[in-house]
């Protein structure tokens, strides 16, 4: 059974095709700088990579091209040969706390939570009525970024603000990368002896957006991201925690008048690039940094360190110690030095770093040593395959 | 040497008389509801507390009625025979790493830094000056909330947004409740075996305003306030930590159009308030909390608790260990429970409450076990003494 994951940002449309419940990735791509007359079109399939420019108009367009380029590779011969399509939803508020088939009911809803995601939700649900009028047949699965942390403790999901602005409006932490952190959760639950149902977890997620989550006996815990995506450790453009004192302080001082001016900036201008003021990228910032002439670049460095020790910290306090921490995504799949310097300092609890086991990029290893107290893995993340595997879940009983 | 200590609000007027350097408290007492017809006027002296209604209706006439209710009761002879006067100053920004006397100079950078602390650095200058006027041959020294914490390390005083706010805007992390802090820190030094300066310390002041610092080497390492007060752990009515994102949401959901007032919500009607929608005073939550049938108040103290041990694991994180932790303030040093369970939580790394020792209010206490891997201390505050020993300082150069 073929099934589609679909992950939709503003100008950008990633996918992958599976082979399910064989899990056989067929193939996959992407569309980038979507809406602009020289969109960048890249299919792989067969071990062959293929890149063309091709004006993509619109968000039909764009769907039309996948389908359509999948056919001309003789990959499915009719658009219904992908019995479902899985598509990534950044926030499914209180509502969505799993997966859910996409009815016009669910539809409107994702529509509803827009609110919390203004950037995401719109997009995503549009790509899924494009996918519903293109192929009818096929059934929409949304999987949700926040669900895996609809259910964590309440002591950890609300703020110390008056109740009712949770009660009546939501406010509350939500968290993101939801699929990740669940994706590396099940994977260790089968790596690490005698699974995770009883252990304190820890799960890095280290992208250019970056996130921890401590999971307890299997369930998730806390999360650092809140109420949207910006809060939590340093990130690439993106503040992470920040006094909000110091919102209309800057706002004075910058002549802005629009709050969520500042909070833009706080997004986009922040994290890495904005105390390195050279790159929102952890490659480039290394590299300038390995120079040994840029104070900029090493500080940025030093902070992001300190900011994920003080996140696992808190959490390895909060659940009473940790017996596992995971390393996932970008920086945390390709930065060994990262990941040896976060364990490090951890060796106050016995966390030993295999250097050997942890000089490997991407590739799933136990990076402790045997006698580590902490037993820690680089385990690389595959949203796309969680998310066909949720829809295949849906898909295998209607079919 | 008569030293005052004194300590300014928008509506209160704190302070102590010392004789220095006995460090003998002569004197104290209190003008509350300062600006009204029913002024509150408390006075304590040789073990008698006398407490009356007055009018007083500006700060001229608050600090001439304490300089003569010294006189009628026949403390000093002369206005002139307090020989200095020590000033509590919330902030003191990267300009006052300590304690200066404060000239004409200084008073106009007293006043610069109200951006700051609009609330309390012009009422303080103020009183600064009235003090200078009445009592034209003593000397005012200035102590500032922040200087402790002056020279924590900058990946723990920046904040992950563009360096520029640093640079131009002194957008960082200044903490508060220096004074107390530094007080523990100096207490601690003298009564933990070998003192403090090769070890890891957390510092919990736990008042209405509340605070955590860490404290390496017997240097000030890092602070849960952040640029104000509003930052780090749930307080009685502050915040703490929030996603900076939630602002516009609620103001959006609220009608509210000017963000100072959404930060005066977090700073007054958030924290334990908020969240129980009982009370701002711990022992109101913890009374109702006790009869079993409020939610909210237990969710509150369950709350506050989770904050506080997130904090500490953070900071025994960044510092690799801890060996010492100190209580004071408030609830710090008249709650055994919430002393007893903060511990608690670090039985993961071996530390045992004694709960015989720890059943103690406002004592000096080692609350610990002897086979207790972290040493943990009850240590009554008391800026004041602090702040006359810093006048104290100058004034015995001067004398």
């Amino acid at each position: 059974m073929k099934i589609m994951s679909i992950n939709a940002g503003s100008s950008t449309l990633k996918w992958k095709l599976f082979e399910m419940p064989e899990k056989t990735e067929i193939a996959s791509g992407m569309i980038d700088r979507l809406g602009s007359p020289k969109a960048v079109f890249k299919l792989k399939y067969n071990g062959k990579k293929t890149e063309r420019e091709e004006a993509v108009e619109s968000n039909e367009i764009a769907v039309l091209s996948i389908l359509s380029a999948l056919k001309d590779a003789h990959i499915i011969e009719h658009f219904e040969d992908i019995t479902a399509f899985g598509h990534r939803v950044v926030a499914g508020g209180e509502y969505f706390k799993k997966s859910e088939i996409v009815t016009e009911e669910n539809l409107d809803r994702i529509l509803e939570l827009a609110e919390y995601a203004p950037l995401h939700n719109k997009v995503e649900a549009y790509y899924i009525s494009v996918f519903k009028k293109l192929v009818p047949k096929a059934i929409q699965v949304a999987v949700f970024d926040t669900s895996f942390f609809a259910d964590i403790p309440e002591i950890n999901y609300l703020y110390s603000i008056d109740l009712d602005y949770y009660k009546k409006y939501k406010a509350r932490r939500y968290g993101a990368h939801g699929t990740s952190h669940r994706f590396i959760a099940q994977r260790l639950d089968q790596i690490v002896d005698g699974g995770i149902q009883d252990k304190n977890v820890i799960v890095l997620h280290l992208g250019s957006g970056a996130s921890i989550s401590a999971i307890k006996n299997g369930k998730a815990f806390d999360i650092s991201m809140g109420f949207t995506p910006i809060a939590g450790i340093t990130m690439s453009s993106r503040s992470g925690d920040l006094d909000v004192s110091v919102i209309p302080y800057l706002m004075n001082k910058l002549g802005i008048m629009d709050v969520n001016k500042m909070i833009d900036i706080f997004n986009h201008k922040s994290g890495l690039l904005g105390i390195s003021g050279i790159s929102a990228d952890m490659r480039d910032i290394e590299d300038v940094a390995a120079k040994g002439n840029n104070d900029r670049a090493q500080l940025a460095l030093d902070i992001y360190r300190n900011r994920i020790i003080k996140f696992v910290g808190s959490y390895i306090a909060e659940m009473g110690g940790v017996d596992v921490i995971a390393f996932t995504a970008g920086v945390g799949e390709n930065s060994a030095e990262v990941r040896e310097d976060i364990l490090n300092a951890f060796g106050y609890l016995g966390a030993k770093v295999d250097t050997e086991k942890n000089a490997v990029r991407g590739k799933e290893t136990k990076i402790t040593t045997d006698d580590s107290k902490i037993a820690a893995y680089l385990v690389p993340t595959n949203e796309e395959l969680l998310i066909a595997q949720d829809t295949y879940g849906f898909a295998k009983i209607l079919d």
